[in-house]
């Protein structure tokens, strides 16, 4: 009944052996790899050996086959999980599949659970969600919404197109925003469509080649064209699509940090096992005074990060909308991550930006996530508009 | 027994009745003596109000007259305190005697809490903590103490200069750490003395000019000079002083930073008010992007402090060191606070720098706080040093 | 006829003679006063030696007894002034008289020069440009100007509140920006008078009490109260006064980059001075890696001040306009200043907050530079504008 | 005779035309190629054409067919050619083939100048300087070398190991630095040798992947194993490469620096085009505050690093060390660089971390920069301890 930081026993206990599943058998994978999955074979792989390890899907419902983890769990099991990066694919924790198992528990019929969840929570499947579009569509402001469904016999028709759908390669299923009502630019009307891959209104452009490559199944450029679905793929009700988005948005934000928050974790050990070995001018690397600037500041932003998590999982595990503590968290930890990553390559010097370590990798991993889920700009206009509005609120009382 | 930040109702309620006593009562007397108390009638004032509205003393136990807070207790009541840069000094729990009170509980005999501890808990004397001294002697490096006090019939005899000892001006008693036995640099061998302020060989040398000038008491030369005093003067055992300092540090340490971290709020809520208030270039202040851009960061840097505290906080409760959790918690804070109170002296403009306004009274206060009790330099090479070392422990395994 | 930095003959020997003047003659003034001249004597004194050692209003024309120097010249000397809070005064090149004179130059009558410029050249008078309001008048927005002028018979009669005017105690006369035609918000319409100190119009409000007190004269506010002035009292043209604030603050701004790029470079020299003295854990102060980093950056910042305040003088010397590179260099300096200042305070530590130095002093005058003459962001807002309406230029061409 | 940052006619017209040929021959040539040239075909292209417009090898004498500029006019026609990644390669002004060609026209005898400078100059073959060696070898620290020459009748055998060789690949000739007297850790005793590429006793190990990829040639791995050369392989005299080291590093780091600004301001023109175009939130991208924040805070750090080359660039040619002001200009313009690309990344949201524009091909690039010669770390430590010198210099006089 007092603050308490301890987790329960259970995830105590599922977070270390997570530790010891990813240390012994994902980092070799992803060494062998350079840290991107680009088979189904290696992803089977390490996900046969993630259910091997009992650490498999932490975050579904026991009936689907998980661990039934809250977002206080995860915050410790998936920072382990991410020490890798592709722990997150072997416990089946990666995104965009991670959201929507959350979004499909929390509003799917159960016909809809069977057909999706079912199969997405033991990794049968993969899927994505195609929420962003190409300017002037939906990005930072997701009400740009252009994609559209229009009712019609049966079902709808949807039109529109869709990029960075990261995943969407080889899924068995797409969540589709489409606007139902209202027009680009209003904050209302949007429906959310689940839409089976060989769909052939549902085609890819292209694969987009991007800073980033470790996400399996990639970021993908789609249209809908002449695209129709049955009335039962409309996930949840026709028009609260906007509202699901809210509600898949804060905890996925969240999940994105735990994962890369255990990347900056690796990124510091190995600036640290470098500092540790390597002299210069006479000296023990991490015994120069700017090189253990360098290491306690990363110690810093870690520690900083994980509170904020741990505030923001908190709030939505007591059922509260946590949209400021999420905006605050993601904000911060996007930069935090990206600041350590990069002082462990500076660490590191020439061997930092060389293939022989996985820092450069990461660096190119880490930076879209400042832009990723809204960019920092956009978090901060959020976090400051309802400062504004909360001392406008109180100041007319 | 899972994560939980909610604290005990016990505490919630102090905290809402410690932060509603700040904004009625403390807050006009601090804007009528422009944030600094200098008198004692200022003192004796708002240590009465602080009684009548039951939130004095709020970390001394029961039978001393207090509330009995754990650190995590405090870490909320605290910063509500610390809204104000009176609030402190109203409940009784500004530095230096809150940490000295702290350390009394921990290590006096029963005598010296009755002669030291009881009158300074009920806010009858103050009293300061004399280690710190001019360069070569003790200052971020303890080991460098040059003060030492002999042995001699019935007592000691303690001989040294101490300098930036807050608090002393009126002080009741001084606990002074002498060296007995070592040398200079070396890390061993330093002993606490009470010395009561009427002893004729503590003498004031000079009230220290410094930026701050909040902290009651002022920052104070003082010598040693042929200070005798009996064996029951001794605090705690002979030659344990430094251990004993480093239990008075981390708690003080955290104590500093929710005190600061209440200001931090403070100065966020006045560049608030005004960017809700004040119109440029045709838009509301807290409308423009830059502008918002500072309200957000402000907002990140607070609850980023406040989950490093109670991190820290949560750690000393359990009995652990806390030294790895509180030098980071603190190394962050001062940097945080400070940046914060910046921000809201340039959301203000002239204001801002004016008298109009407490901001730049706030700028003042804060920026020692990046210095005392540990520079951030000396914080973030302790904390490098272990990461170091746990590398090293490791590896070696 | 290609690019070089050599200054001229006559400039280095002056700038030479300007460092030693205050080095020998101004420091000790200085640290006797605190950095803070608080009466005619000092300044008096002051300007008499500056006379003495030839180095006296080094800016101003031959025929007013100065020594011409064009705005590279001024970096070169202002900078060497700048290296003590007080040789500014002393050699009459402060803020506002310095500005003042540059445009009585420019845009006076010979009459109105032979009144007001020959006495404010040769120390005898001072000035202040009465200009800011308080809001919602003109602040960062000068088109925000409320103070108005109503023509009447003979002349004109002036009503408004002006605040933050610098130097204004003591000041021979005023030169007040007041609307003529046009509202505020409108970008037209200003004209600038010259207000005599005696003028029972123009009336003393209070003494603003501010972070920053060695501007001789202080930040005074003013009222406008049926103030009434006589057709000559117009400097230049009615209407033009907005377009003449343009032509004053190019150059204004840069030769306040310069003074106080002397108080950063005076920083940086305590700071060293200390870190050469200064032992800690068994290494001088200076050779300890995160001190060295903070006396690296020191360098660079200094170093790149000047760099940008060359190009924006050479600019202003060539008659172009400077607006971009005045406001990118003034907006560098002013937050690279403030670095510098900032980490010799803290190389410093206890004694860099303590009155010992004049750190702390150097801390509270040049914060409100980022502030004064523009914030940073009203000069981010303006630069990135530029920038922009480039752009749209050439993608139309 | 004064200060005049107004560059020569001839110079204003190279650099001119190159800019001009950069934006229309090169530029469409490095979109094809996403900015690396991965065959010789594409490099004899642009070489060709740099011919035809007039603008090939700017740096070199006349009689090796170059336009002979000195630093500063290096400063203004390098950065032009740098707005491509290819642009260098173009103008035969790429690292390390520049630099070797500064060198060799300092210190390289007749007959060598014809044998390698002449072909160089022309583009006919490319070069190599194998310098930095794989830990603990000469790396921050040149003085840690262990590759070694030992003399043998008629020439020396060199022996060691080197690595992150650039543009090693395909080279012509390498310059290898090796020890010949001395021993590792000591300042003294390397010597240069021309080692030409079908040396049976200089191997290439492999090819390092690295986050950059546009320097043509590669980072090589080369062993130096019973590397036989002749007595007229000596580039200089015997012992003195350290010297010769030094010589090559000023002015090289220069000239890294002009090409990144080159890049720095193309980063800056894709996102100030994309901030134009981008409308979101209902306002244009370059509208809103915390763009123009970013866009602001890119011109101030492309001018501020102008600024620092040009005052190295003039000091080299005094004939001056110009050891502190290229550390300060490299040190600041490395991370300036940085700064820049990552903002406009960030302004271009995902399109920034796309394919679609070369944002993401820059951020890969510049990275290194703020370790290759030299880490940001070892400059300032260098940068502090000059200042730090001067001190003890002055203080003892």
């Amino acid at each position: 009944m007092a603050v308490d930081l301890t987790p329960t026993p259970d995830v105590a206990d599922l977070a270390r052996r997570t530790a010891e599943f990813v240390r012994d058998v994902v980092v070799p994978i992803e060494e062998r790899t350079g840290g991107v999955a680009r088979s189904e074979d290696v992803r089977i792989e390490l996900q046969r050996a993630a259910k091997d390890a009992g650490v498999f899907a932490p975050h579904v419902a026991p009936e689907y086959g998980g661990h039934g983890l809250d977002m206080r769990g995860r915050a410790a099991v998936f920072e382990e999980a991410g020490y890798s990066l592709l722990g997150p694919l072997a416990l089946n924790i990666a995104a965009p599949d991670e959201g929507n198992m959350h979004m499909l528990e929390a509003i799917a019929t159960d016909e809809q659970k069977e057909r999706y969840l079912r199969p997405l929570a033991s990794g049968e499947i993969r899927s994505c969600f195609a929420m962003t579009e190409p300017a002037p569509g939906a990005g930072s402001d997701p009400s740009a919404l252009t994609t559209y469904a229009e009712r019609e016999e049966g079902g709808w028709r949807i039109e529109g197109r869709k990029w960075f759908i990261t995943g969407a390669e080889g899924a068995g299923f797409a969540i589709c925003m489409a606007r139902t009502s209202g027009k680009p630019g209003e904050a209302g009307g949007a429906t959310m469509f689940l839409v089976d891959a060989d769909n052939p209104g549902m085609k890819t452009v292209r694969h987009i080649d991007t800073l980033d490559e470790s996400l399996y199944g990639g970021h993908i450029e789609l249209v809908f064209d002449n695209c129709r679905v049955p009335d039962d793929a409309v996930l949840g009700e026709v028009d609260e699509g906007f509202r699901y988005a809210q509600v898949r948005l804060g905890p996925a934000r969240m999940t994105h940090c735990m994962r890369w928050l255990g990347i900056a974790r690796r990124a510091q050990d190995i600036a640290v096992a470098r500092a540790a070995e390597r002299e210069v001018f006479g000296s023990r690397l991490g015994d120069l005074g700017m090189v253990q600037q360098m290491i306690a500041d990363n110690e810093i932003d870690i520690a900083a990060s994980r509170g904020l998590i741990l505030q923001a999982c908190w709030e939505l595990d007591q059922g509260r909308s946590g949209s400021q503590s999420t905006a605050i968290a993601k904000t911060f930890c996007a930069e935090a991550v990206w600041r350590v990553v990069d002082r462990a390559v500076q660490i590191c010097g020439s061997l930092g930006i060389s293939g022989d370590v996985l820092l450069g990798r990461f660096l190119r991993e880490v930076r879209p996530f400042r832009i990723y889920d809204g960019p920092s700009e956009t978090h901060r206009w959020a976090i400051a508009r309802r400062v504004m509005r909360r001392h406008d609120a109180e100041a007319t009382r």
